[in-house]
């Protein structure tokens, strides 16, 4: 089984997000909820993610909403927590329409300024009612001026021990930008998986929760390029080696859309620390001249990898989605009987 | 000749940054320059970037003050004006002190919220009267918050007039990071660069300015671990192909600090776009115990690329540095003849 860890329901009835723009627009959550048929969510995946999983000859693809539409910065808690809702029902639909293909992940109704704490309520209806298996995480609610505390102060602790109570594991990834500075997939997307792995490395984090597990998005960011200088400032902050102190509970997706990137990834970080992913329907969305294939078609290039056992391969395929989503293997038996 | 195009002043004698700190504390430039005699000038040289450029077997840096200690967002631009003018100055003195190893570029006086054609003057005098080839230039003087304009905004034009009249380019360095979500060295200097490129990327500002020069520093950012997503990127806004749109003006250094990254470097950049640089004495000053080397022996990497021919070589080592600072040949001619 090949799972991809790492999809977006970016194809979702134009209704949908319609809502979330009157919402905003209105600062009122008050609009009744937007009418869906199965039949235009059906047609949404079937010309979309599941087309492509088909021709990508992928199988399972770990489903969250659009993260640029999360937009935590455009609302206040009470909107995002009615926005997630209706984000996270739309997920959940969409499993229970293609139970074999698609397991649900939430968005969290976080706010900029706002305790994180606010999010637990959703993520146990998630979880529990919903047979979600992780979160994404926003490590920055304000869009791009970084306002709240890094993910490592105790201010995002409560709602760690939620997720290490249902076991499951967090993608760290932002949203929009609202920042002029920074382009959402071209900057902004980046510089927060970078950050946020350098916030845990200057922390002890993982001391306090052992067994909290992140997935760092888009190959980790710039981090396995820079994995020099990762060690480097890790062993200068007489911090532990970064496998002891980090990759325990760090992961990186292979969403980087070119060989020579993909390559390195798997030369430096350890295969058991690698999940496939594509971010489809994602950020790029072309075919590249050189090679004629669509950019994100990240699958070719890990089969491209001669230095990759079929053990290492069946690991970054699927062995390590099922240990790092606790609950998948449980989760996808109950669908896959569905 | 190898030259390394990121050197920093790190080591500078005790009072020239003890001025800067009681500047800052009283929010007053008024009390008298620090005094430092040419011999301690030499001292911190001698036992640091010259030791380093002899055993690592490399001939001339090109020298800026310490990156992170510009801290714009500590003052305002007449307390940065000032603590620019000292800085470049021992740069200067470092330069005429020995002229064969290092030639001098200049930090800025910018300052949050202030444009920054009133960095015109200084870089004029460091220029004109003092012979320095290049200026760093800081994209985000709000040191975290990322408050002011992007780098092609308008609010930059009479800056890069100036820079394309002088014929001098810019290294684009942020310095430090007064925002908690970001680790100078390990987070915020990355982002700082991935975020240039992107901003490159959407803008027209090469067709504006079309021999407008820029290094971005630390190998790029994430940019070339990323380069398929760019390029895929660019094709989806119907930009031209990134060696056309943006290679004539922006290059990349090679502060990369293992092998695998050097490698990919070189694999996916031109080698014309790439300068060789250690940023030593900077960011990370361990050995590698996997290799037995510094982490920032940066050279080694370069030495270890089979796929390199001797004229690449050439290239980063030297001619690529030569072509990209217009000035500097023609002041290491008048820097050896001293």
């Amino acid at each position: 089984m090949i799972i991809d860890c790492h999809g977006h329901y970016t194809t979702s009835p134009p209704p949908h997000e319609a809502w979330r723009k009157q919402q905003v627009a209105s600062r009122s959550s008050a609009a009744p909820m937007p009418k869906i048929s199965d039949d235009e969510i059906r047609e949404s995946i079937l010309g979309g993610q599941m087309k492509l999983q088909k021709e990508r000859g992928t199988d399972l693809t770990i489903f969250s909403p659009r993260a640029s539409s999360m937009a935590h910065h455009d609302g206040d808690a009470e909107m995002n927590a009615r926005w997630s809702e209706l984000c996270n029902t739309m997920i959940h639909r969409v499993c229970g329409l293609f139970p074999r293909n698609f397991v649900g992940v939430c968005q969290l109704p976080q706010a900029p300024g706002v305790a994180p704490a606010n999010c637990i309520a959703e993520l146990e209806r998630c979880v529990k009612e919903l047979g979600f298996v992780g979160c994404n995480l926003n490590p920055d609610p304000s869009g791009g001026y970084w306002k709240d505390p890094p993910l490592t102060d105790r201010w995002w602790y409560p709602f760690y021990e939620k997720m290490v109570e249902l076991d499951v594991p967090a993608m760290v990834h932002v949203s929009s930008s609202c920042n002029p500075n920074f382009h959402a997939t071209g900057a902004h997307y980046i510089n927060g998986d970078t950050t946020a792995f350098m916030q845990f490395l200057t922390s002890d984090l993982f001391r306090d929760f052992p067994t909290l597990k992140f997935i760092i998005p888009h190959g980790g960011g710039a981090v396995p390029y820079h994995w020099g200088r990762y060690r480097g400032l890790a062993q200068d902050m007489k911090r532990p080696p970064l496998k002891e102190h980090l990759l325990k509970n760090v992961f990186f997706d292979t969403c980087v859309y070119h060989l020579p990137g993909t390559e390195l990834l798997a030369k430096v970080i350890p295969v058991e620390n690698i999940l496939f992913a594509s971010e489809m329907i994602g950020a790029v969305r072309g075919k590249d001249p050189d090679t004629g294939h669509y950019f994100d078609d990240t699958k070719r290039y890990i089969d491209a990898l001669p230095a990759l056992s079929e053990a290492d391969r069946r690991g970054i395929y699927e062995g390590n989605a099922r240990r790092v989503y606790g609950r998948l293997s449980a989760q996808l038996e109950r669908q896959f009987k569905a």
